[in-house]
This record gives structure tokens, C-alpha cells and sequence, in this order.
């Protein structure tokens, strides 16, 4: 018997009114309740399936669009990248004359090069901010990208993104005096790390009317907006291409948002984990270190922290946790802080840091790989393209729906007017209205997304994000589930 | 140019008197000025090997004995553990009859096992507690061991042990009226993330005269000892087997202990990732858990967490950052919050998991595998001990020094009676003693060890810690270059 069931909570010294109460306010909608409720679903059919008994569900499947993970949805690795891992992690393979016939050569190269750059091999701890040889690469990576150099001692890896982004709010944030300019909507990680280390958030809104535009008068107004309770703004966090917005920054734009940063004493914090994912050739993508250092000596001792991943882009190798920051222009002494932070986790995963070395250092032209990769490659961008159009397009089509187009990312972020009954039966029931909304959208189409309150949003609008990455051969099955659940959902709540 | 350079800190924002307090305070030892110090020397070994000039310093290459990194030294990975993941990073290998020529045949059907569990493989995100099937696995792996049941729902996986004892920790403090009880000496994971969130370090003293045994009168004493403070002991810290001190607790120690937590309503973290490496029959290890369930119905409420790594082990996978923690008596709610904290990060790392996996189900007898793998296990196992003892007998035959044996773990912490010219000279360079002799160590020798000082020690006391780890073909060449050192030390600075 569990313990657990008979105990009274009561009982228990750990209790939610006796743990901490910055975790307990903390809030995470990418893995909260929808994908709990979905989690079950799936049970559900799993063991309908096992029993093969009926199922009372109205799908067969879960469709989980609620987090940006392509290769759940089926979306391949790249062959070379998987391949030199493979080899990396039995270093036998690659002194066998039979692996000629699994790997391609450059693959078996390329992990000869690894192997002698890693003592102690993939087992080993490595260097807290990770292996030398890949800070180098991901330093030629940036300085070939931006035109502008770049230091290895200044790339700190980490596994995936989001520690980084951890490791520098946490010297940012002292007290609830310390605010932290983050987009609204926003990537609910920046909100939830604000909160559990008792910082303040200063929400700016971008605009949904100007494809999801930012304007300086806005974020000077959000960088006010808690001076009268003491609240100073510290940095300024901008994810470009936008999550969930997916619009990508002008050039212009980002001249203004570091020079809004340098007149008021500000650190800027630049998410670029979805720099390869852009649509639109109207917007090309600029990393903000380049056009910081295109913009002269005034802003030379400019602060930024910019912040990379595997996760994402088209090799979307989110299970292998790779991920790196830049610090740029940051004294040397706060840079010890942030290598002391992380060698308390002695070292990011050796198989995700190899990994990044791959993804900075891909195949070239020449090389024997190099068809094949760009082949994947191109393929995966484009069919993403294809099918972000595509949804948009639909989501448009529905009644009371507008959604922008996704000039990049992996999301559509589509604006949903609840008709007034749907609103108040999502009152009586202690939702709000938009997680409603979608609750109602899993239950009747198995298809998972994140309610727009979970990245927060202009009152009184209700969104959900979806990620576009189900497979072609799905999307129509998306559609026409989602079209008909919508379509009986207005009428139903119809005003 | 690199504008750091020219950038005079007080220009800057973010500088050590505006970052964050709390990290600024933290410290950690493990990796902190010795080892910087190394990678001095090791840069300038291998700048001089590569313009073929002769380098000053009086030796050849560093041991790294600063850290428990077995494959650094160049222990050999499980062979089965890594055909299985090498299979699991490329898939298209198991389908590949050529493979059966590099693999073992277990290996291909273990990975295949594994393949079919782990929707979108490797590359997907996980669920954020890890893998089911791996949660199972090591859910059956701590019932066999203990003889008592575990449910997988309360199995919660991370990069490594260490993430999940700081969120642990992140549960429990509050404020600094939140104390959380350390050993000392500790290691310093503790005490850098207790610092990190601002509670308060009640360090008891483990007792070197009696082979670093633990009594309760020194627990109470430690509970209380901040009490006039307000200062509020929650959750007691035990290393078992023992870092840095290789103590092996005995299960009477073990009853007194949880009676200790269950009178004085404080939760238990156990430190158990050591509980593979014990070196005496005498001492056999039992788990936290198994000598809690043995103790009746009386502790059913009983709240404890338990964690084990990858890392250490006769497997020694640290590069992988693999860990799990059982919550064993935890309140439901309460789990739901680990649970957020945990999905904040979307999961660990894929590597690390199914390295898990594998660590806690090996190849069994009648498995093809089996042979290999227990010769590899126990050579490592025998060697380990073998070390243990040559090292500690080394230790105590030098003038002012006393080692306790290691009964388990990876180290050994001697006590060296610095001669007060010694301490002297050290307070002179405003270095704490221990720390003078460790750098004066490393730069006589090239062996890089851990000050007594990183870990906390009895006042007036001075240590250091050193793994057993460099293979025993160097073991009599670290006995040598020690003692060398240590003789012209203790000449040097003779009272």
C-alpha cells in the first residue's frame, strides 16, 4: 500500500501552504493543465487499444501542437548529425573497417575530430561552460553570420536555452525592486523564472493590428509602468522571431529597441532560438549583436546576452538539451558570476553540446553528406513554410477568427472573439474563457494547444498558440477536425 | 577589437555590486580558483608542446583529482550502456544487418526496446519527469534493491542529481528563517544553492576521530544552533556513502536519523549517488528508504527524498547528466509543484535518461552482454577499492597527516597539520592555509586537488579532498609527486 493514499496531506510538513511561496505563484501553461488533460486522453486510448475494448473519445489520437517538438510530430533528424553522435557515443565504431558500410565518411571524420578534442570521451565532465572546441565553432559561427567577431570565452552552453536564460535572470533580479521588460504575449519560461526568483514583470504589449509590431512609446510606457511601486527596469527581453507571435523584427526596429536599452541603463536579453525559421523574405533575420556593432562606438559597451538552441530551427533536437548564450559586452567579473552558476551543475550534456557543434558546423558544399543535408534541410523549411500558410489561412477562414501570418517561429497565434455565453459558461466554471475554449477543443478533436492567457494578452482578447507542426499529410485532418469543433462551438454559445 | 577590454567596468550595469547578493555569496569550491589554476598550466603544457619550446614548469601534465570525472581519468565507459545508446542516437541501425557485426545482439534488442518507447526518439522532447518506460525501470530497480514498492509517479528524472536536489531546495526555503541542516565537511552543491536561495546553512559536524560518524546529540546541538536567529530547521541534508569523507552510515545511525527528522518534523534529503561504490563488508549500504519502511507503520508520513546520478558508480557516465530523484511520503500537491519545476525546463536531457535506464537494468546472467559487463563492473569496483586503500595508507604514513579509509565513495579527505610558519605565510598572501598548500600542490606537481576549506572542516582544522580516480598505473606516480611535494613543504615552512 502507497503511503501516500492513506496520509492526510494535513499531516505532511511539505505542504502547499508551507512551500515556497515564489514557486507556488509560479505559472507554466506550456505543460499545465491542457497536456495534463491531454495525457489522460492518451491513456484512454492506449488502453482501449490494449483491451480492445471501444473508447468513448471522439478521436483516435492525440495531436500535441501545444509545444514547439518536431520530431514528436514525426519530423526526421538529419542523418549527419545523428550519425556523428552515433558515433561519438562508441568511439569502436569509428577504428571499424564495417562501419564504412552504415556511416557516411565525413561522418566518421567529423567524429574523429570530436573524439580527439574531448578528453575522457562523451562519460567525462567537460568544462563548465562547455567544450572548448564547440565554443569555438559556435564563435566562428557567429562571427561568419554577423560579420562582426566573436570569443569563445564569451559562450557559455547550457542544456537547451532556457538555463542560460535562468542563469541570467538570476543575476539580475535581487528583489521585487528589480522588473523585467518581457513582450506580452510572451514565452511563459521569462514569466515563470521572473516569478520564482521574486522579481517584478513589466509587460510591453505588441501590437496584433501591426502584425504583432513594437513601438517605443510602448515599451517606454511598460518601463514606467511600476515606478510608483519602486520598480526599476533591469533588461528588456525580446524573442525574435517572436513565441507565439512569430513576427520578425525590422532592422529599424532594433536599432530603436538598443538604443531605448542604452539611454535608460538597460541589459537587453535577445531570444534568437528561432533565427533559422524565418518565412518571409520581405524580413530577413538580423541577429541584435550585428546590428548593435553596425550601429558604431557609442555602443560599444552596450550589455547583451543572446541566446541559441538545438531545439529548434530545422534540426528541432529538443530531447538532446543543446543550447548556448553570448555574453556580449559584459564585464568580466559578472561573466565569472555566470560561469560560477554554472559550474555548481558541473556541465551541460555532452551529447547536446556535441550536437551544437554540429548544428553551428553543418556539412558544406563538397562534402560527401552535404546533398543529403541540405536536402532535409530544405525540405523541412519549406514544408514548415507551406504549412504555416496554410494554417493561417484557415484560422482566418473561421467565424470570429483572425490570425497574423507567422514570419517565422514555429507558431500561429490566432485571436479567437468568444461569443458572450461561451464567456459566462466559462465563468461558471472558474475558467478563463480561452482555456475554455480550448478544453473544449481537446476533448471534442484530440488536438492539444496552449490558451492565449498562458502568455498573457490585451484584455478582453482570448487567443490560443498552436504549433504548425504536424506533418503535410495531417494538416488537412487538422483543419477539418478544428473547422468542425469551431463551427459547433459558436453555435452552441451563440450569442 | 573586443570592446570588453577597453571597457572600464564602472561603466557598466550589470557589476558585482548590482548583481544579485545571494549569488554573489555563493561559493563552490570544486571548481573554483585550483582549477582555474590548472587550466592555466595545462594551456601552457600545451602551448609549449605545440611550438616545441620548453615550458617552466616542473611537470608534464595535470591530474585532475579535483573532481569525481572517472572517464577524465580514463576509466572505460560500459561497453553495453554504449552500444545501446549509439544504436538509440541512429536508429536506422537496427535495421541494419551489417550492425550485427559491431553490436551485440542484446545491445540491438535492448535498443530496439527502447526505440519503440520513446515517441520521436531521442530527439523529442520527453514528458518532463522522464521517460515512463525509464521511470518504470528504475521503479522496479529500487523495489528489488529495497524489498519494498516504488511507483513510478513519484520517480522524477534530471540532468544529473544535482538539478533536482536544487529544486528540492527551491521548494523548502523561504527566507533565511528556513534552515536546512548540511554536513560538515559537505559538498558544496548544498551549500552554494542554499546560498543561492537565501536560506540558511545548519552545518552539523561529522566526527573524524570516529571514522566520520554522525551522532544526534550533534544533530540537536546543529538544529538549534540558530534558533536565537529565528532560523527554523526543515530539511536535513546525509551524503551516504559520504562526500567528501567516504563514511558508510550504519543502519542503527540510519534509524536514530529518521527518528531525528520524524520528532523534530523536518524532511530527509538522501544523498545516496555514491550507493554502488562501497569498499567494505563490514558496512554494507541500505537505502533511506529500506531502513524507513523496515521501521513500521509509525513513519508511514515519513517525507524523504532520495537521489542518485548517473555520474558515480563503477559506470561514472558524468558527460551525460543523468539523475533521478524518488519522492517518497511527499504530499500530492506538493509533487505538483516539483513537477512545474521541473517542466519550466521541458525535460532532461534524452542521453542521460536512457542512460538511466540502462544503469539501473543491465545485461542479466544468460545475456550476451552479461560477461563482458560484469568483468568491466567488478574490475572497476576492485580497482577502485585497491586505490582507496593504497592511497589512504600512502596519506597516512606522510608527517602531520591523518586519512580516515574510504569506506565507499570516490574520495579522500586527509587532515594535514600545517606548521604555523605555514599558516602564517598564508595568512601573509591572504589565503586560508588549506588552500595555500593545495595551489603550493598543484604547481609542484600538476595534481590538482580540493582545499578542506571548499567543503567546511572543524575550525583550526586543515584538509583536502583528492578522488581515487587516476588509473592505478599512475597511482604510484601521484604517491610519488605528492610526497615529494609534501617533504620539502613541511621542510620549507618547519616551526
Amino acid at each position: 500500500m502507497e503511503p501516500d493514499v492513506i496520509s492526510s496531506a494535513t499531516n505532511k510538513n511539505l505542504q502547499l501552504s508551507s512551500i515556497s511561496g515564489n514557486v507556488l505563484k509560479t505559472e507554466y501553461a506550456v505543460r499545465g493543465e491542457l497536456v495534463m488533460r491531454a495525457e489522460q486522453h492518451a491513456k484512454a486510448l492506449v488502453q482501449a487499444k490494449l483491451t480492445g475494448q471501444p473508447h468513448s473519445l471522439p478521436f483516435d489520437d492525440i495531436l500535441y501542437c501545444n509545444i514547439g517538438n518536431p520530431q514528436a510530430l514525426l519530423q526526421k533528424p538529419i542523418t549527419f548529425f545523428r550519425q556523428v553522435l552515433s558515433l561519438c557515443e562508441y568511439p569502436e565504431l569509428v577504428k571499424a573497417p564495417e562501419a564504412e558500410k552504415l556511416f557516411a565518411k565525413d561522418a566518421i571524420q567529423r567524429a574523429k575530430f570530436m573524439i580527439e578534442r574531448i578528453p575522457g570521451g562523451m562519460g567525462a565532465y567537460s568544462h563548465s561552460q562547455g567544450y572548448p572546441f564547440a565554443r569555438q565553432m559556435i564563435a566562428d559561427f557567429i562571427s561568419k553570420r554577423d560579420g562582426y567577431s566573436a570569443n569563445p570565452d564569451d559562450i557559455y552552453m547550457y542544456n537547451g536555452a532556457s538555463p542560460g536564460i535562468q542563469h541570467v535572470l538570476r543575476l539580475l533580479v535581487r528583489s521585487s525592486k528589480d522588473g523585467i521588460m518581457t513582450p506580452i504575449p510572451q514565452y511563459p519560461l521569462y514569466s515563470a523564472s521572473i516569478t520564482m526568483l521574486g522579481g517584478s514583470q513589466l509587460g510591453y504589449y505588441l501590437d496584433e493590428r501591426k502584425s504583432w509590431g513594437l513601438s517605443v512609446q510602448e515599451l517606454e510606457r511598460a518601463r514606467l509602468c511600476k515606478n510608483s511601486e519602486g520598480v526599476t527596469a533591469r533588461a528588456l527581453v525580446i524573442i525574435n522571431p517572436g513565441n507565439p507571435t512569430g513576427q520578425v523584427l525590422s532592422q529599424e526596429n532594433m536599432k530603436e529597441i538598443i538604443d531605448f536599452c542604452h539611454t535608460n541603463k538597460m541589459v537587453l536579453m535577445a531570444d534568437e532560438v528561432y533565427q533559422e525559421n524565418v518565412y518571409t523574405k520581405e524580413r530577413p533575420w538580423s541577429s541584435f549583436k550585428k546590428v548593435l556593432r553596425s550601429m558604431g562606438a557609442k555602443y560599444d559597451n552596450f550589455e547583451l546576452f543572446s541566446f541559441h538552441s538545438t531545439s529548434k530551427g530545422f534540426i528541432g533536437e529538443c530531447g538532446h538539451r543543446g543550447g548556448y548564450l553570448e555574453a556580449v559586452g559584459i564585464d568580466p567579473d559578472v561573466k565569472s558570476q555566470l560561469y560560477k552558476l554554472a559550474s555548481v551543475l558541473l556541465c551541460p550534456n555532452t551529447a547536446g553540446q556535441l550536437m551544437m557543434s554540429l548544428m553551428v558546423n553543418p556539412p558544406k558544399p563538397g562534402d560527401e553528406s552535404y546533398a543529403q543535408f541540405s536536402k532535409e534541410r530544405d525540405d523541412i523549411l519549406e514544408s514548415l513554410k507551406r504549412r504555416a500558410q496554410k494554417l493561417a489561412k484557415f484560422f482566418n477562414s473561421l467565424e470570429g477568427v483572425t490570425c497574423n501570418d507567422a514570419q517565422g517561429a514555429m507558431y500561429l497565434f490566432p485571436q479567437v472573439k468568444l461569443p458572450r455565453k461561451a464567456v459566462e459558461a466559462a465563468t461558471n466554471q472558474n475558467k478563463v474563457p480561452d482555456t475554455f475554449y480550448s478544453i473544449a477543443m481537446l476533448d471534442a478533436t484530440g488536438i492539444c494547444v496552449v490558451p492565449g492567457s498562458g502568455f498573457a494578452q490585451e484584455d478582453g482578447t482570448w487567443h490560443f498558440r498552436t504549433t504548425f507542426l504536424p506533418q503535410e499529410s495531417q494538416i488537412d485532418q487538422v483543419t477539418q477536425r478544428m473547422g468542425k469543433f469551431h463551427a459547433e462551438f459558436m453555435k452552441k454559445y451563440k450569442d
